[in-house]
């Protein structure tokens, strides 16, 4: 008998009919031996009306108070989903965040779990009883009610699968699994079996949304066993774990686009020490995200300075650099809003060279100009015009043989 | 400075603007220099709303997980209004009934405040703080979540005033005090300033809907000054306070009008010792309360034996009479839908005698014939052909001088 904790998220719980499809498929986890937690989020749509709620009254909320309302959103789904699980004839409790006691910090809004104790929940299983818990939420120490932020009912199932060493954990979501890449680009992107914490971080900070970051980054912590499968069709998803536990570790686990950012470049600035922190000082303290940063120093002493930001900040940060390109004496600021980066992640590039070489020759034989490069030790990320983003990813991902069967 | 408990009912929050509206009430109560804890319902319909949810899943819902969903409701409306509170210049904190800890028994659904420790309320309140705590809702030994049945707020309201010894506990509600009689039937009907807890219980129990029973029992049990008001319009509402706070008691207070009860009778029964436990034992084994009881016993040796029962329970009560009357070879069975209860409420009715028979002969005077009669220490009951029930209260509320000022 091995301990399985399953998340559901909102479109899985978002309707009575879904909530007891839910407990169907609980209910089959059961029936084959295992002791399952269940972590469920609102139901869809819920965490918005709520929201809207609290804004209509105070904007923006107070962030307690806010706590107090939203948890009130998977409060709902766990008493609807122990219901359906008794009804087909299932023993199960519910748990609030406050009741199986998860403590966090005190931000609320986006609180950090601290500790759980999770002996009320293993008393529970070893009765026989699903034990079904609101994700997202939790308590401090003064035991006001926190909530972790949008998506951290991921966070909530990996957390309670660490505390009680749960053999998997399964994140049920409209996807089948994790991708080689976005199939709606590529249409035979191929799922993957397996792939490394390290591998999903990097493609879930790079544009692939099947999971929140801290949840993964929770469960390489916690060397948690993390599973992503459909909540809506059968299938063995794609399994998120140790590089220990993948036998071969292929080259290239996948190709990632990201179409949020922007480019910004400040051009012809007198090049001296402690000219890239004169630059990027005032868009830090702005609390504008900076993604890749290059910098071609010149032979006539200036030096060009390129950095990527957010969509969203972009034309904050142009503001801010117009105004330091006049300080700083530079030539002029270029800004490119249609660019995407493309991406290739793999702990398999570890042990391999040649592999950017072997990307950007690729690129170039499409006629595909790279703008921007960064590499780390299991990515290498370009940035190329907008126009080109489909072509590029379909480039790379045929470039290094992603397609077809696993 | 005193300490004002206020409940506002789901009518009174059943808007963001409306819980707007309650705020700057609050509001100004605080500004007029009271400590003020605030007791708040769900929003008009989103009990129904849960429980149609909960019943679409399963029907009927457990009774623990039923509690765990439907206790979202005030918890919604606590964080909202501490956010309009806080919008408003006026530092708050909510509460669930968990968080206050109103300790309950585990009977969910409707469940009994056994204890509640007021010390962080209490200690907020010092702080300069509105505490704004959920009603209807507690926790219990165990720490799972329970509801006090619907209208648990008020006892909730009454409770906490209880617990920390709160001055007044005032109850606001879409009516503006306890009235002589229903205004509907009589429009000079008067309200009333004060009336006794006796009073206000047998008034509730009769009809007149302005609070739940349990909570003005508790208030009488532990002295708490309850005030009714309209969240809508200013006034100083009926108090709802000992005898001893009431300087000249009212010969009769109030006429109550109950249209929910039916007549059954059993006719000609063979009178012998045991009777009326043979007739009336399987109808309270049914689950069906009987309220007015009447026996006459003719010359002839049998007896007639005619009581009244909720209507909603007329039927199985009658087909349980049925089978009765054969059984006890009764001659047979009479029953009547049409009927209503007329009753006079006064604690002056204890040193005044005549009353009741004052009483009967107004009546009579209007051609009205009285079917049965019940009377308690400050309470008459006559029940009447439903087609006198206006007539009835109007010629009671006359002939006691109840209507005009105060």
């Amino acid at each position: 008998m091995s301990l399985i904790v399953q998340k559901y998220g909102g479109t899985s719980v978002a309707s009575p009919e879904r909530i007891q499809a839910v407990a169907e498929r609980v209910g089959r986890t059961v029936a084959s031996g295992h002791q399952v937690v269940v972590v469920v989020s609102a139901m869809s749509g819920e965490t918005d009306r709520l929201i809207g709620l609290a804004r209509a009254i105070q904007n923006p909320p107070s962030a307690r108070e806010l706590d107090v309302v939203l948890s009130t959103g998977e409060q709902v789904t766990i008493g609807l989903l122990a219901m359906a699980l008794e009804a087909g004839g299932v023993p199960a409790v519910s748990y609030t965040g406050a009741q199986v006691r998860i403590r966090t910090d005190s931000a609320f809004n986006k609180a950090r779990i601290e500790a759980i104790d999770a002996d009320n929940v293993r008393a529970d299983l070893n009765a026989g009883r699903v034990v079904v818990i609101a994700g997202f939420q939790g308590v401090d120490a003064n035991n006001s009610i926190t909530t972790l932020g949008r998506g951290g009912s991921d966070t909530t199932a990996v957390a309670m699968a660490a505390a009680l060493k749960a053999d998997e954990c399964q994140i049920y979501t409209d996807v089948d699994g994790v991708y080689t890449t976005d199939p709606r680009i590529v249409p035979d992107a191929r799922r993957l079996d397996r792939i490394t914490y390290e591998e999903m971080l990097e493609m879930a900070s790079l544009g692939a949304k099947v999971l929140q970051i801290r949840s993964v980054e929770f469960a390489s912590k916690y060397q948690v066993s993390l599973r992503v499968l459909s909540s809506f069709a059968d299938g063995p998803g794609t399994l998120i774990t140790t590089e220990e536990n993948i036998m071969e570790a292929a080259l290239i686990s996948g190709v990632t686009l990201n179409r949020d950012e922007a480019k910004l470049t400040i051009v012809g600035v007198p090049d001296r020490p402690g000219i890239a922190s004169g630059i990027l000082g005032p868009i830090a303290a702005a609390n504008i995200e900076v993604d890749m940063i290059v910098q071609n120093t010149g032979a006539d002493g200036s030096t060009d300075f390129t950095f990527t930001v957010h969509r969203n900040d972009f034309d904050k940060a142009l503001s801010i650099l117009e105004k330091q390109a006049e300080e700083l004496k530079a030539r002029k600021v270029e800004s490119d809003r249609k660019i995407v980066k493309v991406s290739l992640v793999g702990v398999g590039m570890r042990s391999h060279a040649g592999i950017a070489s072997r990307a950007f020759a690729a690129l170039a034989r499409e006629g595909i100009n790279i703008q921007m490069i960064s590499t780390s030790e299991i990515k290498i990320s370009v940035v190329i015009d907008e126009k080109y983003a489909e072509l590029g990813v379909r480039t790379l991902h045929t470039e290094f043989g992603l397609a077809g069967e696993a």
